[in-house]
């Protein structure tokens, strides 16, 4: 019975690993149209955040007849954490569409100004780490990996306290409008992280221990 | 059966019901701590927090628990829709203490100012009854209340965009770090609203047609 929950659990699985792969690639797309100002792959964004929320659908109603086959104890809990993870999942693509629609506001200008540009490049890379761990920390089932993300997600709440003292330093040249851009790309960016750690926790309940 | 399930339903909805009071609690004092710019109110809106996420791990174990004994149909989603309304709840007294923080760290000065006081009182008002009618259409099973929440949250949306016109006007007097706090906290009221409505969307399914 458990191995057959199991075996059940593996196309949820596969899922998440989809969805996890898209919003990866959604805030990629998202990051380098921000850092280049390209409408075009600004406007790809969303066709990629259509796939996580449909997979998203598709995670909700097979963990619903899972549930219905295979109620009680540990499997359970493994099928609501899957649920947990993709709503993590569609959060994470719906903050790269957000970045994705500060390009398109402000083109043809850039949404950050030369001064933030270094630091919206780290924070894309911070981004596109943890993204990149919790694709691995599915598909490979790896704890170590999961449990890592904590530590991503302090680089990255770094890079956003960098970012306000950047913003508020007396010698800030850009003006409101580009540090209210700043203040809500910087957040974006931020809650993508915690995100991705909540789909790190989650990993960790929905993949049994190897030795199990 | 199903009448039994109903019946295991009850205190769950009750802790859903407290928890929504609980953070229309929470953004009630975090508002008027930031319109008073009040240090104790402020670190008062963590203290409703605490409340509401104990209470949503409550409705976890809960409905763990009552899945368990009734796997299967409406039921099942009844009690997983449960779930999803906790999640947002939890999410709704986290963005009040988000309002909270940004008051103590202000403090003395106001976190909002004259120019956007009466922007963040309407603000205020417009959570305060979102998270009203979700205890309502929660306690009395009240779906007429819970469609209305779109059109409040539109009325949100609407106070969201004019406080960046306020803010990014030519005649923004204030400043950066102004504009700075004040794109951050009308996000997270428009946030508050947001949850809300997907809260407001849970309780149609939650609760059965009253001609069930």
């Amino acid at each position: 019975m458990r191995e057959k929950f199991h075996d059940e659990l593996t196309p949820i699985t596969s899922c998440l690993i989809t969805m996890a792969k898209a919003v990866r690639e959604a805030m990629r797309q998202a990051s380098a149209a921000l850092l280049t100002a390209d409408y075009t792959l600004a406007q790809q964004v969303a066709v990629s955040d259509a796939e996580v929320d449909v997979l998203g659908r598709v995670v909700g109603d097979r963990v619903f007849h899972l549930i219905g086959r295979h109620p009680g104890g540990d499997d359970l809990r493994s099928a609501l954490t899957a649920l947990q993870a993709a709503a993590d999942l569609e959060r994470m693509g719906d903050l790269a569409v957000l970045v994705a629609r500060a390009v398109l506001r402000r083109y043809p200008s850039t949404a950050v100004g030369p001064e933030l540009t270094e630091l919206f490049r780290a924070m894309s890379a911070a981004a596109d780490r943890v993204a990149g761990k919790i694709v691995l920390a599915l598909s490979d089932r790896d704890e170590v990996l999961a449990g890592q993300l904590d530590g991503d997600d302090d680089a990255m709440d770094l890079l956003h306290r960098q970012l306000f003292e950047v913003m508020l330093s007396s010698e800030w040249p850009l003006g409101v409008e580009a540090a209210v851009d700043g203040a809500l790309l910087g957040r974006y960016y931020e809650r993508y992280a915690d995100h991705a750690v909540n789909v790190g926790r989650h990993v960790l309940l929905l993949v049994p221990a190897k030795t199990d």
